[in-house]
């Protein structure tokens, strides 16, 4: 049944982010789905030189890691040039940091190397012109776990079709994440727009989202001591103006997995359509859940 | 503002079900929103001869109880040639008994009676092709909470746009409602065939739907003390593969005012189709949502 699958040029990622915890996460899933993983990626400042990657199965692959500077363009050009020699498609992973989002992806454009960016912040806008503009395929999304794009993408759909439709509703929102992050989940905050469409009235304030970050309420929401250190949780209640009708929303992740999943999935995605010489370039997750192309 | 709102004709509803738990509630929506309320209406066997409808604002409504038999046409020909008479609109209830549903639909298309019905069960197909083949202005739904109704449709979608989305999703689904209530919640059946396109493998079956009707087991669940004699409380979860992402939806109403509410706003749209004409004469809550005539 799998057959046709074979005809695909085979993977290179290349997990620009390593050694971080999400970039760890993404090559292990890299490696489970059968992609390779170059030897190579950027990293941040003050990092080591190489980290190694276990495989699930045993054995592991060691990658090279390549700070700020000139060295990262040459080092991205070999890896690029080496996989393409082999007939292959390399894709680059981005997982790196706010600051790092448009030098990047200008990297990218410039070596015409086609990417998933899921690092969030820096300039968005500059982010797709750069990319639009250039012709190059690319995968952009800020949340890689495809059920709950799907599910935002359901909200927004329920939003324009039926505004107003939990009028006099009032709306209250939690989420919980592991204590290091600072802000305000992104996902939460695109939520708001949509829940407010649909309850009309006066626009709840995403500054009102209740954010947990201390483990003992995080505990009390229901978060496992073990997934204190890698969560994101999230809690939307809607209740009428008596009370009588409560409806509640929840998205509960624990650790990176299905994050790194979605990410193997975009990059299949992308592949694909590289493949195929599609003329689209520009992509995001919806597109992918669209394909069904996912595991 | 609200000054168009006059030049509608006024509307007196039927409440065919009176003196039932949801007929009353029903009645005093109609009166609290400012609808008249019919002095006679349909009701089972063995029922007293009138009820009295308490007026949230003091104040009271008696209404004249018919059984079945030949009385009811004759009675419910009166209160329609009435209302026409004094230029309102008349709508008919439905809120009886599912023996009842498809003879009571025969009686509305002999009279011309345009009918909002929100009783279950009888034959669902024939009750819609004996509406369509004499063109009588009529909305039929199973579940007159339009928030309800907005999120099964929003499911509908989400399931037909990206099936397989929760691809290795476990399910699970439990609904408590009074202890009266038989069978299982025709929501939560009805959600069953949203989820299993979601969820894709091996199919949840109907059956495997946890049913509450014991009231220690629904206090555990949440539901309040005050609201064991009438409530509808849902909870959808799935859980990936691996426990680690968990996506639940809760839709709990305690009582039976939203219902109430969703038939007077039923009741409103199809008097507002009368009255203009409407080439399309059978609706459901779809239409009522998206025509946003809704409090």
């Amino acid at each position: 049944m799998s057959a046709p699958k074979k005809m695909k040029s085979s993977v290179v990622a290349v997990v620009n982010g390593l050694p971080g915890n999400m970039g760890k996460e993404i090559a292990q899933a890299c490696l489970r789905r059968g992609l390779e993983v170059a030897d190579v990626a950027l990293t941040g400042a003050n990092m080591p030189k190489d980290v190694t990657v276990e495989k699930d199965d045993g054995g592991s692959v060691t990658v090279n890691l390549v700070g700020p500077g000139s060295e990262a363009e040459t080092q991205l050009k070999e890896a690029l040039e080496k996989g393409r020699s082999e007939g292959k498609i390399v894709v680059a992973i981005d997982f790196t940091h706010p600051s790092a989002v448009n030098r990047n992806a200008e990297l990218y454009v410039k070596l015409g190397l086609p990417f998933v960016m899921g690092t969030t912040g820096g300039d968005r806008e500059a982010l797709q012109k750069v990319v639009a503009d250039n012709g190059l395929f690319a995968l952009i999304a800020p949340n890689m776990c495809k059920q709950i794009v799907a599910f935002q993408a359901m909200m927004d759909t329920m939003a324009s079709t039926y505004p107003g439709a939990f009028g006099g509703y009032g709306l209250e929102i939690t989420e919980s994440h592991q204590s290091g992050k600072a802000d305000t989940s992104g996902t939460a905050k695109a939520m708001v727009e949509y829940l407010n469409k649909l309850k009309g009235g006066d626009p709840f304030d995403v500054e009102d989202i209740k954010k947990l970050r201390e483990s003992e309420a995080q505990q009390a929401f229901g978060v496992p001591a073990e997934a204190l250190e890698g969560h994101a949780w999230h809690t939307y209640t809607l209740k009428s103006g008596d009370g009588s009708v409560v409806f509640e929303f929840k998205h509960n992740v624990c650790g990176r997995r299905t994050y790194a999943e979605g990410v193997v999935d975009a990059v299949n995605f992308l592949a694909a359509r590289i493949n195929e010489g599609a003329d689209k370039k520009l992509y995001d997750m919806i597109d992918v859940l669209k394909a069904g192309e996912m595991q």
